[in-house]
């Protein structure tokens, strides 16, 4: 954990270390060595939305209309997406605290926001779509569940372990955490949601969740680009972080195809390891590292069709005038037209 | 310190205590306790703005056309600042993380990203108006000014005694500290700011600080509903926090005196002192205690004048046209809206 202020520290650009830098712990921003995470904050601040500035009325019919594997499916999902960004608004200042160069300092903290955000997000559909009285119930669909119970203490306790015990060894353990959530575990869940919104379903919900999808890109974004400099620094080992790539997978797939299954059209069990492995293929690549799942079926997505219509294919490019559109149109606008050069 | 996640908590409203609640440290915002916090969540969030959409080109002139007296004062009071959203980005997330009530660290999670861009805000101040050779410079103006370099240790040594020792005495000192922070300590450098900007110079950096002052009265406002339910569980005593004001207002009058002193028109050593003891009182009286400073000259701010031109007068009660003149439209419309419900 760095001293809230260090008077002898030196913020040259040489000395700015994402870790162990002996910098002041003073946002100087002038010089900064990460010129990325500069590019990138400025990306995370130009995609700002309100959730409650998303029409989801139609929503609230097409909710009732659902079939009840639909509703189950919905209600569990909601209830693990508020988990992962509960805990990600816990953990990422764990995670920040012991950073030393602002300019990353800078991306995690408006992470931290965007993680809170969602949560809020999440409260708006929850509030809009559910009748008052099962709003707790799913909000606390993990303490009946037990497959998601399970889930949820597989992931906070890699977080723990680094909160309880601070040492180089689990905060590697931490980061890497972070990024499969961020990178893999979101992501059946949004096809859930655009999956419906391809059969004309809950389409102001799918656009809630395009938003949340680009911010989550941009985390993605930055651990791509910290786990890497983490690998050259914390101790760690290959077969550690393909272990926890393949855990995570295993834990993914069984709670995809307990909560979604067969019973949802045009998602199956098959289509969802498949796509759960080809994402943990891409992620490890993009971190310099071997794909882990070998077969062709792999190499791609089961879901171009639904990518296409989220269009998040093409990740973090979003265009240069996206912020430009005017007031009321703003976060719609930018969810249509921002969203195509994504 | 807060679980990640703790399974045996119970979120029921009468056990969402804002620390030491049993809670599941999860994100639950259905049945929130403290409604308040919402609402002051929202304004934050409709307050969101971006520096460099605020032309300041004309102050690359004016800067230049600045007297010595005011380049140094206005090179000093970035500095300081700089400081003191540095230390706030750095710490405020330690006093997030005891905090068990999802719907007050809503509002944390928000601050930080808040923090974290004003110092964007001022390095796009500093990139715009000052050169490149000396921007370093100014940055560590604390390096060669042993004042200045004093008062920083003084307020970062209250937040690091509870990152050393997080003991419940600590946290609440750390968090009054906050409180003086955000309440009083950068009131004189707004002050120096519209100062000039109602003598017709750097009035595109004044809008920018306006900005700024609008987001630090919402954290005001939160310590301001922080520090009464802190008075209630944390060991303290009247006298700390007397003698806490009292000190801040002592380093606050000195720092100020030295950098702005009697050389700039319109200030005075006298009108600092005036202001920050009306300051500490009114800063007092918000959190349920008696003004420290009886004499009746400190019962009105000395920069009335000023505090009209700013259109902060009303705190938190912001004026609808608060910020029309400049910038970009979504977020003005709405936050004035909003607020004067608050
Ligand atoms: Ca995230
Ligand atoms: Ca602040």
């Amino acid at each position: 954990i760095n001293p809230v202020f260090n008077p002898k520290g030196n913020d040259d650009t040489g000395n700015r270390l994402i870790w162990f830098g002996e910098t002041t712990n003073l946002m100087q921003l002038n010089d900064v060595r990460y010129s990325w995470a500069v590019s990138l904050y400025r990306q995370m601040r130009e995609n700002f939305w309100i959730p409650e500035k998303i029409d989801i009325t139609q929503d609230i019919v097409d909710y009732v209309n659902l079939t009840p594997e639909e509703r189950r499916a919905f209600d569990g999902i909601l209830s693990y997406l508020t988990f992962l960004d509960s805990v990600q608004t816990c953990n990422v200042p764990h995670l920040k605290n012991s950073v030393t160069a602002p300019e990353i300092a800078l991306c995690m903290a408006e992470q931290i926001s965007q993680e809170a955000m969602h949560n809020q997000s999440y409260q708006y559909v929850i509030e809009t779509v559910i009748p008052n009285d099962r709003r707790t119930q799913l909000y606390e669909f993990w303490r009946s569940d037990i497959i998601l119970k399970e889930r949820c203490e597989f992931i906070a306790g890699l977080y723990q372990k680094y909160v309880d015990n601070p040492t180089p060894e689990n905060y590697f353990v931490s980061l890497l955490a972070d990024y499969l959530l961020e990178s893999i575990y979101f992501y059946n869940g949004f096809i859930f949601f655009y999956n419906l919104s391809s059969r004309m379903l809950m389409s102001g919900i799918a656009d809630v969740f395009k938003m949340i999808n680009r911010d989550e890109l941009s985390h993605v974004r930055l651990y791509q680009k910290l786990i890497p400099e983490a690998m050259k620094i914390f101790p760690h080992s290959r077969e550690q972080i393909y272990e926890m790539f393949a855990l995570a997978v295993q834990y993914e797939c069984k709670w995809t195809s307990h909560i979604v299954g067969d019973n949802i059209l045009g998602i199956t069990t098959k289509s969802t390891e498949q796509y759960t492995k080809y994402l943990a293929n891409i992620r490890l690549q993009a971190i310099g590292l071997e794909p882990l799942f070998t077969e062709s079926v792999y190499k791609k997505s089961p879901y171009v069709h639904l990518e296409r219509l989220s269009d998040t294919k093409k990740e973090a490019h979003t265009k240069a005038n996206f912020f430009e559109a005017s007031v009321t149109s703003y976060v719609m606008s930018s969810s249509i037209e921002g969203w195509d050069d994504f």
